[in-house]
Order: C-alpha cells, then structure tokens, then sequence
C-alpha cells in the first residue's frame, strides 16, 4: 500500500525531472483505490492541469494502463473511442499517467500534466521509478 | 491584475470588430485566475454561446494557448485528443479564445462565441489588442 | 425585450448603488428566456459571486419572484424546501434576484452577490428601476 | 502571490498539528484565483475528504471568510441558507476552511477536513499561521 511518504517521494522525483527538462508541470499520486494521496502545481504550471493530472492518475489505476497506451485504442475509429465519456468525465486518454507497481501488482498511479504529451509521460516515468 | 475598466476598454474593442463583420457575439473576459470579470452578449448572438464564451476565455488562460491552438493539438490522433473530458467540461477546443498578455505574462483571456471560428478569433484578437 | 443597452443601464443604476453602499458586488443581467445578457465582477468582489448572481437573475425570470421571497418558502420546514436541489444547481434561495417588469410583464431579471442578502436586494433594486 | 513553497510550508505546519491531535487530515491550499496548489491526504484519512478539503479551500477564497462563519449564514432561516447549491457543488459550508493572508489581503485559502468541525478549523488555523 502506498504511503504518503512514499507519493512525496515520487512527486520529488517527477518535480527533478520537470525541472531539468524546464517544463512546470502538475504531478498527483493516487492509491490503489484509485483516490488521491497527493498534488503538486509547480510554479507557473498550467492552471488547467491540476484537474488533468488527478484524472490521469484516477484512470491509469482504472484501467491498469500507460494513458499512453489508452490514447492509442482511444482514437476515433479504435475500439475504445468514446471511452472519454464514461465515469462522469474521469476518463483521460493522452500521455501522461503510469501505474505504479510493486512485486508486479498495481498498487496505484502517477498523473503528470503541464507539457507536451511525450514530456509529461517522461515525468510520470521519472516519478514511477522512485517508488 | 486586469480590472473591469480593462475588460469592458477590450469588450468594446471586440463589439466593434463584430459590428463590423455584421456578427452578433457573445465575449466574455477572464482574469488570471481564469474567473469571469465581465460578459456581454450582443443583440440577437446565439444563446448557446454564452456558456462558451465563458468557456474559452477559461481555457484560454488555463493553459496559456489560443484555442485555435489547441484545437490543432485536440483533434483525433493528435497529443492533447480527448482534452475536452477535463475539468468538467469546460475546456473549448474550437477558435474563439485568446490569452490576453502584459510584459509577456498571461494576466487574463478573452473569449468569443458567435459566428465561424475564424470570425470569432478575429474579433477575439481585436479585443486583446485594446489591452 | 430587453436589449444589451437596457442591460447596460440597469448594471450601471446597480453599480452605483453597490459603490454608494461601498460594496464591490458581481451583477448579472437575464432577458425572458432566463438566458443572461451581460454580467460585471466589480473590482474586488467575490469570486465565487459570479455564478451566483448570475442564477439569481435566473432564478428570479424562473419562477418570476424575487429571491427574497422565494427563500421564506424554501426554508426547512415551508412549501418549497427542497426546490434548490432542482434544475441542476441553478436555483437560488437567497436575496438579490429580482424580475424586471414592462407594463406588468417580467421580460427579464437581474441578479446580484456580494455582499448582505439586504444589501444585494437593494442594488438589484437599484438596478431594476432603470429599465 | 503564492508560491508552492510557501503552500508545502503551509501544509506542514497543518500536518503537524494534526499529528498532534491525533487525527489525520486531508489537506489543501488554493492561490489567489482560488485554483489548487497542493493536496496531501495523510495516511488513514478519509478518501472523502480529498474533495471537501479542495472545495473548502476554494470556498474560503471565494467568499474571503472562514467555512466556519459561513456555515453560521446557511443554516435553515439565515440569510445564505442553500449558497451550497451554487458554483456547481464547490461551496463547502462547514468548519475546516481558512483565508490566508498577506498584509490584510486574502492571497489564497486552506481547506481542512478529516475529523469533526472543530479539529479541521484548529488544523487549518495551525496551517494558515504558517504562511
């Protein structure tokens, strides 16, 4: 189970990678339950990523998936497209959200938002790697 | 900080441009935080675009992009596709928005909703000209 | 019907009141149709009074009554308790919306937050009187 | 103007006071615009706490008071009663909310929730004198 402890220490991890790359980002780590542990907005980040960032992570736990990966089965004409319209707009299907895992298990996620596609999936990966 | 004084010197400068192209809008004006400072909607402009005119003058600055910007980034098979799920429905991803600047800071936006979208981001750009 | 103009002027009668009174208020101006027209965030004022005044005035063309009046039948225990949790959130039960009338008629309402419930029903007040 | 820094100083000091009472908390702080800075849920707190906290601190910005005080002006018979029908469900009207202040101008707000009214408003004060 993951602790609060631990999401900081994810969060810090994500926040080092942000900061190297010169890019502010919004970083949220959920639990297993797919429930929030924890936010950060960095300075000068995007005000509408706070909500993306909590959402990324809500649904890489969902869905036990990359939201990378999501958005590839999520394009029109895919087999999940209309995906985005479920569980009451919770739902995100762009770059940027990673389970997190222990012994191979789910155990919770990381949502990255603030940047560019492939740059928030680089924080999330960055971020993952601390737990 | 924008002030009313500001919004009402930029919807006058927008009402203008629209009187001009002979299209009746509705423009909004959002501060820094993204909250609605003041809205007009002109005499015979769509009903349904007064809810988006609020709209984008929120996304504009949410995430310091003209929408017809993001528009481009939103479309299927593209980075931020399914955008519009966020934040409760209020990201607009069609041309209307633009974030309004002082010293090459975002301090508000603008948003449009009346007509076509090259209309509206052109009466859009008229009113943050007058900034 | 009311035109952008009349709502200006109705908004300008309530400003002044709100900066005799030296309360900044959010005021909101609806046509027949309960859909708004204009709405002005007085330097200073609340925030969270944007969406407030601008459901009063709703709210007032809704059910064609002051809010004032509408609140002493929404209490616990009267004959409309309850009626807040209808029309997704829009009805207000709180002072500052009021019907605007023309040869008995209501064509409209306006609606204003940011203060007292008596200090915000006498700026709508104000504003009423001008059309 | 609020920095992330400033909001994690914040939360610490709310953390702590927690601790000290023996009851975890969620805790949030929002800026200026009323948007989220920071979020932390302490370890066995309340998952449905991570939305009050959010939208306590949105409230106390919002309307530059304390939930506390407002919870006094919308109870059944006062002149706000049913205010927590507007701003779409974000109007939290019970203890646990807070100001934060910069030489008498609200800057932002902290919002605390995770034990009775009493504990969340003693949190959010601990919190908020570490601004």
């Amino acid at each position: 189970m993951i602790q609060l402890a631990d999401a900081r220490r994810i969060i810090a991890a994500a926040e080092k990678k942000a900061a190297e790359i010169g890019q502010p980002m919004n970083i949220a780590v959920a639990d297993a339950g797919g429930n929030l542990i924890a936010h950060v907005r960095m300075d000068n980040a995007w005000l509408g990523s706070v909500d993306i960032s909590i959402k990324k992570a809500w649904t890489s736990r969902a869905f036990d998936i990359a939201t990378k990966d999501l958005a590839d089965h999520s394009q029109s004409g895919n087999q999940f497209f209309g995906i985005h319209a479920s569980n009451d707009g919770k739902v995100m299907i762009f770059a940027g959200g990673i389970p997190l895992k222990q012994d191979g298990k789910v155990v919770g996620a990381i949502g990255v938002s603030g940047g560019s596609g492939a740059q928030d999936h680089a924080v999330a990966e960055a971020g993952a790697a601390a737990l």
